[in-house]
């Protein structure tokens, strides 16, 4: 079998589908790409058992087949080449000769009889987001997830449609991140995704996205998102997630609003203080216009203070640094709202007004 | 002692002396940075005692007096202050205590007693020469130095100044590259600096340097690059280094012109079939018009063409990808002059014009 196509267009569908390339595999032909031409088009599939990525370009082709290829000699061969146009030609040995300008070589291709079947998600319910909202979405919960594998479900996000709301969720059991948006989606139904799926559609939504719209189809056992033409299937996660309504507080006794920056390039500063074998809370007194932030451990001690714009009553709090600084990078705008109720409850992170995104962080009771 | 400081140019310094610290020492104050007060400045030593740099910045003083300072908590607190202004006060018990806008921290200092001191470079030969000179020279050199610790000498470069001209010479027994400038230094004499003193010297040059001079220092032991106000200071390589003139040939046989980006882009893709255990020389025809490379492995195999301006006798010769690809980068212009000289005498590289720079390759012999 032949094909002539685009270098250019071969080389990005490459990229996108060797992020599902199996690293090492008992099947070793998941190390490569699984190729697939038919009349006038070449199918691209990588697979890690876990999530699949499939794609298709046009070309020029002749006869129909498919085979598998060495991911790096692939990947390395077309963008290296000098010309625009890049042919291929798999003889009946299942050798591989390429040519591109001036340049021939060839090199082995494997059978595709080893390669195993994408799972296949028939009879699926669907609903469509903005690619542009999907990516942030994940962008902004994706760092709560668990990765403690003894609670599967919890390495995944919850995707919950209710009542015309998205809500994407994380949690880790010492923080949560929800992300919400409105949906046209008039069903109601949820699902958990792994974390590491959801991080390679993020990295597939082009930054120009935009108006473009990702079909997230699912059934009882897997999800396929639609990304222009790329694929990406991925088998959800079973068990029960935890109920996150219930850990939103449902009213505070201090509000503090601040500038994300000083609060994250102070906590930065407490950071320099805490290794693995000097830990610490961060000590957080919050009252008279002020936050003042205090860390003593082994290494040294640190006092520093911030202005903020504080309502409600004084508290005194402890926290990890690295909760509340991933919380901060996540967050959206320049100035965050913080929610606290007590000593001992939940901390909420909040944008300056509605509720677009909550993040929450466990307290550490403080010593002394 | 007190001093207070502009706040990024204590980070620069920082950043500066910070290349020369020892990763892991038997004295532990090597691992910091010392800081001595005094009237008016602040100066910071790092040595690996191998190679040593110094610099030192402007502050308003009180006391004066040495310690030694934790490289990570000097380097990160100082860069992660919010303010313009930073201020260090070292109590009598060796504690730091520093202050800038509403951050105060404090940590322990090591005593200054156990830092050896930098070499002393008295009554010392000197020339000059421009730092973005000297940069290049570096850059364009320092890829042939040895990595084999069983001939020292080889693993530095001679810098080799002789009625006027300045060649800087690195060789590691397959290859050799030469660059050459005019100096107005006068007398004669030779040396030679261990190859990572110059990578530091070529790193701390700012790229927009231009027309700043570098002092270059040297007694029969020590070298003291002195670039604007940051010295380094090296030990010299002892032992013989190659007579390098008896290696440049003095006639060729084939002299090609060629694009230095055809050819590289050429020779990547030769190497996409060479690996570790996968090995085989690129056979070079040279004739006609053209340059024919190809190359055969395990892993495939490869022919290609690239069209070349070429004068002489044809010839077919074997060569390293490797050292072929790393003279090429290091090669100034578009375009290179590559003189060969039959199948199994060096492989020269050269500007298109003249030889401000001379790299020579070993070729390997081809099989049949």
């Amino acid at each position: 079998m032949k094909f002539i196509c685009n270098k250019t267009e071969l080389s990005e569908a490459i990229g996108n589908v060797s992020r599902a390339v199996s690293q090492k595999s008992t099947i070793p032909a998941l190390e490569g790409i699984k190729v697939r031409v038919s009349s006038g088009s070449v199918e691209l599939t990588a697979y890690n058992l876990e999530m699949g990525i499939r794609t298709s370009i046009a070309a020029a082709t002749e006869g129909e087949g498919e085979f598998v290829v060495s991911t790096r000699l692939f990947s390395e061969f077309t963008r290296r080449m000098s010309g625009d146009e890049i042919s291929f030609d798999i003889d009946e040995n299942l050798v591989i000769n390429i040519s591109c300008s001036a340049t021939e070589c060839s090199f082995p291709a494997m059978s595709a009889s080893e390669y195993p079947e994408l799972p296949k998600v028939d009879s699926a319910r669907s609903f469509s987001v903005k690619q542009s909202i999907l990516k942030s979405m994940i962008n902004m919960t994706s760092y709560a997830a668990s990765l403690n594998e003894s609670k599967p479900v919890l390495t995944g996000e919850l995707f919950d449609i209710e009542d015309g709301n998205f809500n994407l969720v994380a949690i880790d059991g010492f923080r949560l991140a929800i992300k919400s948006e409105i949906t046209d989606c008039t069903e109601n139904y949820h699902f958990v995704v792994p974390k590491k799926a959801l991080l390679e559609v993020s990295t597939l939504i082009k930054d120009d996205a935009d108006e473009k719209l990702c079909t997230i189809c699912t059934n009882d056992r897997h999800i396929i998102f639609e990304i222009g033409n790329v694929f990406v299937i991925s088998r959800l996660l079973e068990g029960v997630f935890h109920n996150y309504k219930l850990s939103i507080p449902s009213d505070c006794k201090t509000e503090v609003i601040i500038s994300k920056r000083d609060f994250s390039t102070c906590l930065e500063r407490c950071s320099l203080l805490i290794d693995d074998k000097n830990k610490s809370p961060i000590r957080c007194e919050v009252g008279n216009g002020v936050m003042k932030i205090s860390c003593k451990t082994g290494i040294g001690k640190i006092n520093d203070a911030i202005s903020a714009d504080i309502s409600g009553e004084t508290v005194t709090i402890g926290f990890n640094n690295k909760l509340i600084l991933e919380a901060l990078r996540a967050a959206e705008g320049d100035k965050v709202r913080i929610r606290f109720n007590g000593a001992m409850k939940v901390i909420e992170i909040l944008p300056l007004e509605g509720e677009s995104f909550i993040f929450l962080v466990m307290p550490i009771q403080l010593k002394n």
